[in-house]
């Protein structure tokens, strides 16, 4: 027996309807704020992603040859593959142009909970603005996309990269190294390369949240951006710790949490970026941010979220001799819309009742040949277990 | 510059909405038979594609090893991962089992016009029924899709692999080698082998569309199957020419094409198969079709399919001093799910109206200083130029 490859998933029916009904929330917000969908290809050259995020990007990549030895790899991420898009296609066109994206990714990660090698990002690229409202109705893009999916607890912390860095480097502490260990939070490691009255500076500043303290000019164009913020409703807190990994993040830069996910909670994050110069275009403000589809499905599901489904849906059952007239009312009903189930097993009526039963099938409809003769068809409610003879409009309205 | 792999696509807002648009009226139609969608990983094991298809299928597989020298591919077809799926994990259900997917696959082949190296298909498996109405129904299921779709032109052909096997034996002209220069068509190739009084035989055969004219049992069954499908409103022919190339075909086959894409008009292929076993599970009835997305589509624009879009849509533009409000009001139409395009150029109201105009956004709103006053904001028609002062919510009626 094959089993499926180590670490990725199968999704069943019951997983498949929440994540194609969170799938359409997420684009329907995307979509009200006047995003609009591309798509890339799932696989690029490796070259795209070694460019964006250096080399060490390989070890935790899917890369392979193809026949003709060209270098490829299973997209790690969706920001590079849109920018070669834009640079390729879009450069001419007016801006703003507002791209969102729905595609899986892929990650070399020992698979542990809650990450897989194979997983799925919402985001977007907002390319040629970079006023304060610009960036302020991206964050404000990432907030909705979560709080309209339905998610009561979202924790959205903004930070600066040209704060932080002018900060380091009047602490004389800015480094590549230094920006790492902030990104990935490790305290010790930073005090011990810092020294120790830096480190406390450091931790003063990181742990201030009051813009009004800060004396560089970036400042300035902060504050106006989280006024803006206020205007679009979205609750967020400062957080200057905030470093993202690479290098072309500039100015603001924001996370989105769910807590309770706990050392995985991250589901959002963004900001400000300078890539598409790397990718061969012109220099042109861009911003963007990555949902963690995953993730946000499993934040839902901790909260309890309902994800009950509202279609209609019917299961068909006939007597003998009926075959072809249950297959009339399959017809009628299907092209209305309604999931309907028809008996393809040659059960029994009681057999196709205890089928329905078991599949959670509320409304049975039984094709009978006396019904039939008086244009009647039997529905049977499997809750109340009522019946009555109606005719198949009747059916439409009552189920 | 950095460009996309060869034979992959990128694709535009426009192609989008086409894509989402057809595959959201796809997958409703499965659903309204019943169908129930799972998905399986984007990459497999190799040997699932080999043990289903044959080694021959390697060269025109994406086939790599990861870091630990597993042999994965990026799967170039669904049934096999279904059916992965299936006998782990649902071979206890209840019968029947009704599985659809809508996915990408991959091929490693010359690209050509209509044909790339990742493509999308829709398709589906019926386990645990082959009882005449199931096939029947498949076959219903499959016409829907591509008819309710929008599609007019659809030609069905119905073959039976049994019958042609029968047949093929009763003329000593069975082999592995012929049913492949059936499937392919090469009768000139095909006229060689079988020798010309055998071939011509053959083409009589292919010729008759009359199964009452066949004596062999399989036919019986067959003249039920296809009883069924005028039921199910289904307009096809007979063509016992259908082979499909692989060796767990069995019984009914067929295909459905869109005779104005030509040499590439195959949209749908499908049948009977007896595949479960080979993957290590217990025999059980199975059979399934799938759809070439892609095709469908451009059979679709072909046909001039009007595919213009429904949502409404607004842009808002503000006066100097009125972002504040005019965040508002976006925020308002959005809540409301109207596709909304507020203004973070900081243009002016004449580059405002000339960006909507390009943009072929018809409904704009402004907002300034005295109407807002009044609790109005001024609603512009870009179609008739006429424009009103109105509050937000006759905004959201009048649009």
């Amino acid at each position: 027996m094959i089993s499926r490859p180590r670490g990725t998933r199968d999704f069943t029916p019951e997983e498949m309807r929440r994540r194609r009904w969170l799938e359409s929330r997420m684009r329907e917000v995307f979509e009200s704020y006047g995003y609009e969908e591309i798509a890339t290809p799932t696989f690029e050259h490796l070259d795209l992603f070694t460019l964006k995020s250096g080399e060490g990007v390989i070890d935790e990549t899917y890369a392979f040859e193809d026949k003709s030895g060209r270098k490829l790899a299973l997209r790690p991420e969706l920001t590079a593959p849109v920018m070669r898009f834009y640079v390729e296609r879009f450069q001419m066109e007016t801006k703003p142009l507002k791209f969102y994206y729905f595609g899986n990714c892929f990650r070399y990660d020992r698979p542990q909970k809650g990450r897989y090698r194979e997983f799925w990002q919402f985001g977007c690229e907002m390319i040629g603005s970079d006023r304060p409202e610009a960036i302020a109705e991206l964050i404000s893009t990432a907030y909705s996309v979560l709080r309209q999916s339905g998610l009561k607890s979202i924790v959205v912390r903004v930070g600066n990269l040209d704060i932080l860095r002018r900060f380091l480097d009047g602490i004389g502490a800015r480094d590549a190294e230094i920006m790492r260990l902030i990104d990935k939070k490790e305290f010790g490691e930073l005090e011990r390369r810092m020294g120790e009255e830096e480190y406390g500076k450091f931790m003063d500043f990181i742990a201030s949240n009051n813009l009004d303290a800060i004396e560089f000019e970036e400042a300035e164009r902060m504050r106006e951006i989280v006024s803006y913020l206020e205007d679009f409703g979205v609750p967020y807190s400062i957080d200057l710790s905030i470093a993202r990994g690479l290098d072309y993040y500039v100015g603001v830069v924001f996370e989105m949490d769910a807590p309770r996910l706990g050392a995985e909670k991250q589901l959002c994050g963004g900001g400000e970026y300078n890539i598409v110069p790397l990718l061969g275009g012109r220099k042109i403000p861009t911003s963007g941010f990555a949902i963690g589809f995953d993730r946000t499905l499993l934040a839902l599901e901790m909260e309890g979220f309902d994800f009950s489904e509202e279609r209609r849906r019917v299961y068909v059952a006939y007597m003998e001799g009926m075959l072809r007239e249950a297959i009339k009312v399959a017809r009628k009903l299907r092209g209305e819309g309604i999931i309907t189930e028809m008996d393809i097993m040659g059960r029994s009526i009681r057999k196709s009742l205890d089928y329905a039963n078991k599949k959670g099938i509320k409304n049975v409809v039984i094709v009978a040949p006396d019904e039939w003769k008086e244009g009647k068809i039997v529905l049977k409610n499997m809750e109340t277990g009522e019946q009555e003879n109606v005719s198949i409009e009747e059916v439409m309205e009552k189920i």
